[in-house]
């Protein structure tokens, strides 16, 4: 029974600082019938992710903004309800960005089919999605980590940061992570394998915790949150040190542009590389990134923790409390039910229990 | 006839901010004689380079400070004068790092023979030694210009910066050049074909004179000053764009760092690779720049500007000049007579009167 109109959140107003409940509204519309070569998907996972901050926002990034009054972009997991497309069964389990809706048409652009027996269908927006594959490529790409170096990431234990460690540790580096707290610090280190884990939110001392954890000092750093935090890292570089720039965390959210000391030298003197990506830059290599990460998951290598918040109503504030650092792993909105997780293994690896239900 | 003493620049006192004439000290020492496997040479061609004030300070960088009271560092042109080294005659004409003194002994390690039929001596420390590896890998190995692409030099008329948009349009690129005066920004544009020159002095709004000069924006970055400068050029980079850091010129004098608006989201956004580095970096390599350097010299593609300063006593205040902009090309102080350089013939391409005799 597909019912004649769902829940969608759209863009209400464009944030100043962080976001609030105020800047989305949930609306009700009628679900769509597909035209031809179109196919009606159910959400049933939704991925919250920082980069929607930036969608948020009107200033110039690497791809347009929300338009106000459309509905919120993001990454979904859903199953095929209806279809005039070829390429597309009613059963198929489709990964798209199909946005924040309990609805959603598609001409099947940019739809990857899941396969529900490899692990569960949440995955596909997780470890064995864009986050995984941002770790993948990011560490391995952009960071180059050789065996025995030091490699640091912060937001250490968040979806793509929970990774970089892992795959730096199965690479034979020593893993150093920055977290938000001591349960993520915790975390990162008893379930994932971190040399070391530093809560940057208390320590008294961040330039000594980073000396004290990084005793041979940093070759790799994998940023996701920009500001003082790298700022503090950069005093610990090795020569040729590489900086993988994923994302700002600590910027997305200013309402006037911080001050700080101009730190180029450090860049000059230990003759260090700083090289922004983004996942989309490995677009022609997704295949080869997927296959290693699903061989890892399917070994147990890679563990990986899911923040489960259930409704599309809760999204919101479920993204506000995101940017806040509020989460604990991979933030996903369970917006209908997953008849098909149930059929998949879970892997030995998988950890965590799910958050917020 | 080898007198008895000579003249040398001791480094007397740690400058804060710019240097001054008093952080420097004139002395006479006896001339010392070689030992074995040692030899004499008489000192013909001081080369002053901005690296000169890092070494000046205790600050932590890529090689030690010079030590108070010892005789300031720096690259030489010279004559052998007395030999007890199997490897170096009377009369061969060297470059080494001899220091700011009229005569030096040497045991030959570093000591590169130069010959004088193919250019004057003094490019030794110029187009075809340290500036001309520098522009050349700097260029080539961490900008990776693409021909069509827009390269962006700071410093432009300087010893580096003049080779580095000669190279860019040998390699087919649009060249446009941030000098520090309009006498500089005419030369770069008219001497040494520079697509375009700003005096950033000047310019009422560096902003849109760089928006006018790079309308397809900015690929490649040869920096020598960071700062504001290179803040602004940020404003303007492509996708993919790459940032040579070779120096930073404008903080070199600072007595307190620089407050600024942390600078982090361009090289996300647009996926921009920094990366320092230093000429030693490619030791391995000389040979062959040197090779390329030497060839288009000889086909006058490459012209190049000495601003000579005569007398070892001048060379603090030289300096100091350099550090303030004050120089119009390589600054070279001509410590004694060079019996060989009318030997040499004049390159074609050879630019530009000499500066202050």
């Amino acid at each position: 029974m597909i019912p004649s109109t769902h829940r969608q959140v759209r863009l209400a107003a464009r944030p100043a600082g962080y976001p609030r409940e105020s800047d989305f509204r949930l609306v009700t519309s009628p679900v769509p019938e597909p035209g031809e070569r179109e196919f009606l998907v159910r959400v049933i996972y939704l991925s919250l992710d920082p980069y929607m901050r930036g969608r948020m926002s009107d200033a110039r990034s690497y791809v347009p903004a929300v338009v106000l009054g459309d509905v919120m972009e993001g990454g979904v997991v859903g199953e095929v309800l209806r279809s005039n497309h070829p390429g597309f069964s009613v059963g198929d389990v489709v990964e798209g960005r199909f946005g924040w809706q309990e609805y959603a048409l598609s001409a099947g652009k940019g739809v990857r089919k899941i396969d529900p027996t490899i692990a569960p269908i949440s995955t596909a927006l997780g470890v064995l999605g864009m986050p995984g594959l941002t770790a993948y490529f990011g560490l391995l790409e952009v960071g180059q980590p050789k065996s025995g170096e030091t490699v640091v990431v912060s937001a250490a234990s968040g979806a793509v940061g929970g990774l970089v460690g892992q795959i730096a540790k199965l690479k034979g580096c020593r893993a150093v992570g920055l977290a938000g707290s001591d349960a993520k610090a915790d975390y990162i280190t008893r379930e994932l394998g971190y040399d070391a884990g530093i809560n940057y939110r208390t320590v008294p001392d961040l330039n000594a915790a980073l000396q004290a954890a990084c005793p041979s000092g940093v070759d790799v750093y994998f940023d996701n949150v920009g500001g003082r935090i790298t700022e503090t890292v950069s005093r610990h570089v090795n020569l040729f040190a590489r900086f993988a720039v994923c994302g700002l965390m600590s910027q997305y959210n200013l309402t006037e542009p911080e001050l700080a000391p101009r730190n180029e030298r450090f860049v000059l003197t230990n003759r260090v590389r700083i090289q922004g990506f983004i996942v989309f830059d490995f677009a022609a290599r997704y295949k080869e990134g997927l296959a290693q990460l699903t061989e890892w998951v399917g070994q147990g290598k890679l563990k990986y923790r899911e923040d489960m918040v259930d409704g599309l109503e809760r999204a919101p504030g479920a993204l506000i409390g995101l940017l806040q650092g509020k989460n604990f792993g991979k933030v996903i909105v369970r917006v209908g039910p997953d008849p098909v997780g149930l059929r998949a293994p879970v892997p030995a690896a998988r950890s965590g229990a799910e958050g917020r239900r």
